[in-house]
């Protein structure tokens, strides 16, 4: 058993189903064992009980059980997961507006990742990062590091100290970077992802919290010789994530395609190095043709969605077709894109997702209906674990599930949440917090039961 | 003399001259007289003087002055300007998203601003609401009350108390609004309207702080008559502001000729019954055609930009050409559009000023520029000066203004604003805070020199 006691909460609970159904329930019971994970979830339960009476759990009594009673204007969501983070770039976030995205890489992303080459800095840096993302109530990240395997190493590290569920990957970058910051060669570009996955794996065999990710910056950064050799590994590990950047921008799909004329398209071309299946979370996908659509869904691919810096960094103003990755049954979760994103919140992702999508919905004279509130917050958790292929783990209060959660507290001192009135239901309760809470609201972050925040 | 201590600032500060113009000082001096009133800038200074000798305020003595030396990582900035928020709907920012906007007002607006008829509720929620502003560093807001005459009066009397500069209008509805909530005839909202004028000058008779401004709703929920009727009250005033939703969507565009066949336009309308002009504030205007354009030049009118709801509320994903008014030296300013809007931060505004100032830019197919931070900060202050008149009184830090003022904290114990690193500049550290700092880097507000936050 863990070194937790194990954890019961009795009140409101609001959860995603599906992308459409949210349950929002009002008194709700969910127990958790000693090692975080839900062996009870009651979705109507009038009081917290005086005996427990757990036929999977005979020895478990209620006096060794962590009691919250919630209160009123307190309820339970699941943890947040930003499928889409570049650790580094946490000082800079805000920084470089108006920059196209490869002008914004070259004047002010690349100097500040370069820094991390110094592990006391990395330390630093990345201390804060967690602790600043862990505050926002995410409780899952997927990380790109710098191209640094001891910074890499260290913010693996961390996460694993610090309690958060993170994907961590070295990021591979051997060309079209300047000389003071890449990988020296491919073969090195290897070996050092390679080290950081024995890093991680040593640190966290089961992958309780922390798991190695690879991490191909993008196609322009990587010579095809990386590109194979990180399909090879790939091949060799079927349970690791992939994450890279994917039709992001106008500039940078046009600078791929001039370095890979004999591909059609960045599918083709990802594809055809190994590196696009179920476990493959790609960024942005803002441009997709029918082709692409089609050929994501055969491949199980999921997408990161990243509303902020889709309309803010990359030169000028991209939508991704989210209605139409849910209407196929494409993957999509949300990411901060911290910090080509502005902002380190999930929530507003959310609120960004919402504008986007109703841009969306203008440009294609309707077809792309907007997003429903229920949808966004799908995609802020459910869909968000589905894209870190972690749904068996994560993303809503199934039992089997590890306990990440957020306990949101609607009245506190020091707010700017729209105040609760007594006539408001607890779904107005929902969109309020939603709609206008930020991490002042989210009063106790736990990960596989453990309070992190 | 008035009744507070006069001010000396010694440190850094930032405002803006012009649309274009962001002076950034590292080490400036500002000292107001005991009516908050600045009377001395001097942008390069080196230390805090030992004594005064002002020719204009002989008399002023440096020990009788209370000195605020700004640290490392503080800076000063003019007062937020919100030139378009619904007071009353304050506890409802957030609900209702995905409604059309007249669906919105039947289903979300008008049962909440009903409430308000009630002087107990208007005064506890109109307290909290005020608070919440000044917190938001918001020193002038553009108020719609409710059309309860009472209840304007007390948000005109909170302002005043509270010490925020405000302009408060009862709002005039006589028709297309329920049986439950609406004027009871013409006569009622005009004499309602001449009473809370009354009242507001009386409370304040120099209009210090507080002014009355003229608020029909919008035509569809005014009769000719009482359109009439307010023109009159503007044609007897010559001072008074006037303020109204402006071509803001399609539903309430077609709405609107269809009650008032006779003009091509809104810009016709209003101008017909003497409601636009210099002192005019027209919140919206999404749609604005080359001869609406032209008039606004030529009346004079200054627009309220109200980004947040423009993208959410209102049936779809609209862009006012923001470009094309400041091209034409049209004055325009932001607005949170609270609870339109949902959040109750300028900075978010000036945020989702960015992002629709990229979708025109995309929409326009590069016609429209996206807006640069000098421009979205020059409307958060001085542009929002303009649009109120007030830019002889307020909006940045010349001689002879009003000292309204935030100062702001890079470095607060509890702040979600990207981290400062040793070799930021002073650009880079306003950077980061607009575009990623909240009310918790907002540690003082004064207006008029009296602090507020």
């Amino acid at each position: 058993m863990g070194q937790q006691k194990a954890l019961l909460f009795h009140g409101a609970v609001i959860h995603s189903v599906s992308p459409t159904d949210l349950e929002i329930l009002e008194s709700a019971l969910i127990i958790t064992d000693t090692d975080g994970q839900i062996i009870l979830f009651e979705k109507n339960a009038d009081h917290v009980p005086d005996v427990l009476n757990l036929p999977t759990h005979p020895d478990l009594k209620i006096d060794d059980v962590e009691i919250h009673r919630l209160s009123e204007g307190e309820f339970l969501i699941p943890g947040l997961i930003d499928t889409h983070n570049h650790a580094p770039q946490y000082p800079q976030r805000g920084q470089g507006q108006g920059l196209h995205i490869l002008d914004w890489l070259s004047a002010v992303t690349f100097p500040k990742e370069a820094k991390f080459a110094d592990p006391e800095y990395a330390r630093r840096v990345y201390a804060r990062c967690i602790d600043g993302f862990l505050k926002q109530g995410i409780t899952t990240a997927a990380y790109y590091a710098s191209a640094h395997g001891e910074a890499t190493r260290i913010l693996a590290d961390l996460c694993l100290a610090k309690g958060q569920r993170a994907l961590v990957g070295k990021c591979n970058m051997d060309r079209n970077a300047p000389d003071y910051y890449r990988d020296a060669s491919v073969e090195e570009s290897l070996a050092v992802t390679e080290e950081c996955i024995a890093h991680i794996r040593r640190i966290d065999p089961h992958s309780t919290l922390v798991q190695p990710v690879l991490t191909p910056r993008f196609a322009i950064t990587c010579d095809p010789a990386a590109l194979a050799g990180l399909g090879a590994i790939a091949a060799r590990e079927p349970d690791l994530p992939i994450q890279t950047h994917f039709n992001e921008a106008r500039q940078e799909m046009a600078a791929t395609k001039e370095l890979f004329p004999q591909f059609a398209c960045e599918t083709d071309l990802y594809a055809h190095f190994g590196l696009l299946g179920p476990r493959s979370i790609l960024a942005h996908c803002c441009y997709m043709s029918e082709y692409e659509l089609q050929r994501f869904v055969e491949l199980g691919c999921g997408i990161a969605h990243c509303p902020v810096s889709n309309m803010t960094i990359g030169g000028g103003f991209m939508t991704a077709p989210v209605r139409e990755f849910l209407r196929r049954g494409i993957k999509v979760g949300l990411g901060t894109d911290s910090g080509g994103g502005f902002s380190s919140s999930v929530l507003d992702a959310m609120r960004q997702a919402l504008i986007a999508s109703n841009a969306r919905e203008v440009m294609s004279e309707g077809k792309d209906k907007g997003l429903a509130i229920e949808e966004l917050f799908y995609m802020a958790t459910l869909g968000g674990a589905r894209v870190c292929s972690l749904e068996g783990k994560v993303g809503n209060f199934a039992v089997g599930k590890e306990f990440d959660a957020c306990l949101i507290s609607t009245v506190v001192e020091d707010q700017i949440m729209t105040m609760v009135e007594a006539d408001d239901t607890l779904k107005v309760v929902f969109e309020k917090f939603a709609m206008t809470g930020d991490d002042r609201n989210i009063t106790h972050v736990f990960v596989r039961g453990r309070r992190v925040k």
